[in-house]
């Protein structure tokens, strides 16, 4: 008997659909039964993604068409808006379902705030209340009983792995953070748009969204909570020449801590995490170790000013950041090993 | 009990090496017992590798210092020449350890052609008469019996793939093969060398080692042993700015056949094989589609010029042209199923 | 008074137009007078490329707002097929004009070819009978009495350059001549394509259009002019994750010849050439010697087959192979010298 | 007659010497009469950088063979410390001749920072008294008067540029500014090391040098005499995949300014400036608008923090941030146009 939990992955033609197909496929409990792409359907799965060659998927169909009564999970990497209306429907035709959600949707707690950001109202107010923020670590119990997960975006789940800790053992100043934030490409998606063209973005880089990244909300949001207050940060999102990677230079004012007290904050707050290491005095990330990888490497460095210092924060945008968090909290909510199918080490190099 | 084989890596620090780790590390039915590089001799490996920060890893040792009676098993991603002597003293500790041979020492049947193209007399003679070649699909029974098994070198391993089945059906004039082949720039290895600095090597390209490069004579003795004849192929390689990746593009006079029949005879050839992978016709192979993986795609398509037609064939050069076909080696010689291990889906994007 | 010849550019926001404008703008004997985008018509020429902050350029405009009487000369940088009715049209109203046309519209001779390659009977039958196909060291004469001139493709400027000398004096085989092409991005063009994304294009490599990429007959057309035949190539072209650039391996079965032979036949035949080079023996040519300038650099190799040889030719696609040979036919045709705003040397690193 | 000024440039093989040469080259009031590097002398700069066989230049000799009486200007790629004895040795040799010093050798005023940052004293005191700091836009006068020029180096030139103004006006509080600098590759010079292979610096980005990058008290200085103040900064260096540019990303405190107050300053400070561009509000620089010019791109934006701007500054770390503003400086020490040699557009794409 194939006791395996049944997967489907809405929108799987995107990066975050596709790493979530490379997890799932090699995962030893799950079998991937279902994959949507409206504007592929009736594709195979590797005429959109050739890499993919060597798996037997299912097609490519439109979301309406799946039955969903026969899932246990569904993964969602849809655009924001879109994927409301969706997981409602999904939820009133299996509400037993449990769901991923990959995309902004269901993160923000204040729908004001989401309303203000994403430019309309919020289209399922009733479920944004049963939504758990899945950022692992935090929410862990949390992940566990829920229905409904909004996995954490990219950025927010760098930064916040790192700042959170900080915030709330009061050892920083949360009214004074700038985070400069890097980002691999596939940050921007598979969406055809110019400024992602190989040669418009290689060999070169740039600042974009700068004050106006919608990441900004769910850091300031995350932090808050961290810090029992109102937190406004600056957030500045540079576009790099590589594919997958995302790194988050934060520049913190410190409250009578040393950059030493900091770096052992973080490193007791995640002595039993498997998947968050802290870097040793003197190490600096780079984004080349984690690629590929769920890992997250942060380390903590003196500044020259006084009473300032200097926390990074590294990822893969597409696993910690998107497929490979979600996944994480699936084997939480099946109560599977924690770390079921995500112990690739980065690919290096 | 703990009843994982016990591996030996030598030349750990170097890229094949450490291509060996990542992959074994994760393999179910091994444990790293001993990491060997000379000049890093009590580092541990993480600070020659960071992206090993996750991995509780041996410290690197000078060879001289492992007792290799404790291991059943050693994979060698040293240089040549070098690799013959160490080898030999290996197994003069240990006869009864398998040698994972990643370098070029054992590759040549001929000792005179090796000392031709490799500029010194062999240093194992005697060894080299039981060495097998690597090449998994065309050697397997060989490979399950062996103690020493020569893993090809990665241009061979792409190009041979694509040709042998060829060959040995008499399906194209080995007379007359052009191999243009373009490597990532791993192949060059973690050397210091002017060229493979990124700002030499990035954003151009081009041929080297034209008419000279020491995989020529390893090609041609395969596909000799394939067609019964003594064989002299063109192969000029191409040095193209990204890390992974090898891509072979085969020209062949046709000997009465069709594409479509060279396309037949590879997926005959290959149908029950894990690894190889035919495209169906009209599919273009891409390096992405294997990058990380232990997989090879091959493609046929015909020529405007009559009579001829080009067969393309892609691999990662670190994986299944080095440490990946090293462990699909090792799991035939212990019994293992072939594939544990190396089931990893391409790293795409 | 300005005697400045006033130049427009149909096509202004696609690469070529682009690497027009960067080398007109710097030419000391002209005034880029009009560009055109009729997508874009309205803006400023530094929003559709920024780079361009520091030139006061012209807007962009619709090419039907354009007075051509103004103007004498005009770059075109637009679509096949296109082509042949804009320039028809910018001639009617002013038949003095000169015209460089860099795309495919006027480069085969054959109509019926044409066809056939193009997919649509040729628009201005009449005009093609006054084409003079723009590769400037051959034509030089008939370029500098033009009126209207196709520059060549950018591979058939690489291969040809390479090539027919060759054939003129009968040193290779035309009948097997094997062209493994490769070449950067903007080769593609900045239309949106999933397949030139950063995140699909880069680390990693494919073959495109094998049998059928439309610089084929050109190839073959010019080819079999020099030597005085019908010709049929192997043209197979690869996408190569660099910018620009474009590296041609020719595989050629010599005639009596040795690759010495050929190298003294090139030699010979640039010796009083200002952009052509040829490479002494030993040196391999790189796409990063001729990057961003007009240059092309040629090499013969001797093959270990015996009878054979390799020559490599490469140039800057946008430049030799596009933008910058119209401005060599431009100086040309208005009487400049001919290096007149293409001295750049390459930018490396 | 040849009027031609005569140029020496010593450290020939380096990045900041080649594009030395790719400038000067072209440079119609000036010839290149002696090339050194002393690890190369006897070679032809053409087997050392390769892209130059279009030239006709002298071959690469000791920096002690090198009649110094007969050049009236050197320009200096050498390497810190070494670079004191030589220009000691040279002037010695010639009192008259004029030098562009690229190195960091003559930058800090205070000689207890420079012995304290470079961890020796400094080797020749007398010529340091001399020395003018060559960041031309704020020094101009002083220059066109000196015989030693100090070029500032590649960080400080983007981030002087950008905050020299507003600390002048006293629009920010130089007390609290954050400097998070992105470098590509080139910064690292030619030498080989093991994190500027391809494949390590490949696809991937890290800080490095964190709170001891020597370009930081060359920043401080400067900010300090435009405020008349010591000066402490934050100063972040990244390594990026690309091979040139820079990108600075400076978070500023206002003094009751705002954004738009900081981008009117600026627009005024470098009206009249040749090479520095102050961005339109809204308009956001990238490096890929200035690679291989010697312009420079600056942009104000509001942070959403209340009182907080982010100040954004990008060249060419080889060309503005190096060899160019060398040229620049020659330019005014000889009386030519400032801009002579340096007109260029950035190479795009």
């Amino acid at each position: 008997m194939n006791t395996k939990k049944k997967i489907g992955i809405l929108g799987a033609s995107g990066y975050t659909g596709a790493d979530a197909v490379r997890l799932l496929a090699r995962h030893p409990n799950v079998e991937i039964a279902a994959l949507t792409a409206n504007t592929h359907a009736g594709k195979a799965m590797e005429e959109v993604f050739p890499h993919f060659f060597m798996l037997d998927l299912p097609r490519l169909v439109e979301w309406e068409k799946v039955d969903w009564s026969k899932l246990d999970a569904v993964f969602c990497g849809l655009p924001h808006g879109t994927t409301q209306e969706i997981i409602a429907a999904v939820l009133a035709a299996n509400p037993a379902i449990k769901i991923l959600d990959m995309s902004a949707d269901f993160r923000l707690r204040d729908m004001g705030v989401y309303a203000q950001w994403y430019g309309h109202e919020h289209r399922a107010p009733n479920l944004q209340g049963e939504a758990v923020y899945g950022l692992t670590e935090f929410y862990r119990e949390q992940i566990t009983a829920a229905r409904l997960v909004a996995c954490p975006g990219c950025y927010p789940t760098a930064v916040l792995l790192a700042m959170v800790p900080l915030a709330r053992a009061k050892l920083i100043d949360v009214d004074d953070i700038v985070i400069d934030a890097k980002s691999g490409i596939t940050g921007a998606g598979r969406g055809l748009k110019q400024n992602t063209l190989f040669s418009e973005a290689g060999e070169g880089l740039s600042a974009y969204s700068v004050g106006t990244h919608r990441h900004s909300p769910e850091i300031e949001q995350e932090i808050g909570v961290a810090a029992g207050a109102n937190v406004t940060v600056n957030f500045t999102p540079h576009l790099i020449p590589m594919s997958r990677g995302e790194y988050c230079t934060c520049y913190v004012k410190l409250r009578g801590a040393s950059a030493d007290d900091l770096r052992a904050a973080l490193t007791d707050a995640y002595k039993d995490e498997p998947f968050v290491h802290v870097a040793k005095k003197g190490v600096i990330p780079q984004t080349q170790n984690v690629r590929g990888s769920n890992y997250v490497q942060i380390a903590v460095i003196a500044d020259r000013i006084k009473n300032r210092a200097i926390v990074i924060s590294t990822i893969d945008n597409l696993v910690k950041g998107s497929a490979g968090q979600a996944v994480q909290n699936m084997n939480l909510m099946f109560g599977f090993a924690e770390t079921t199918g995500l112990e690739q080490i980065a690919l290096f190099p």
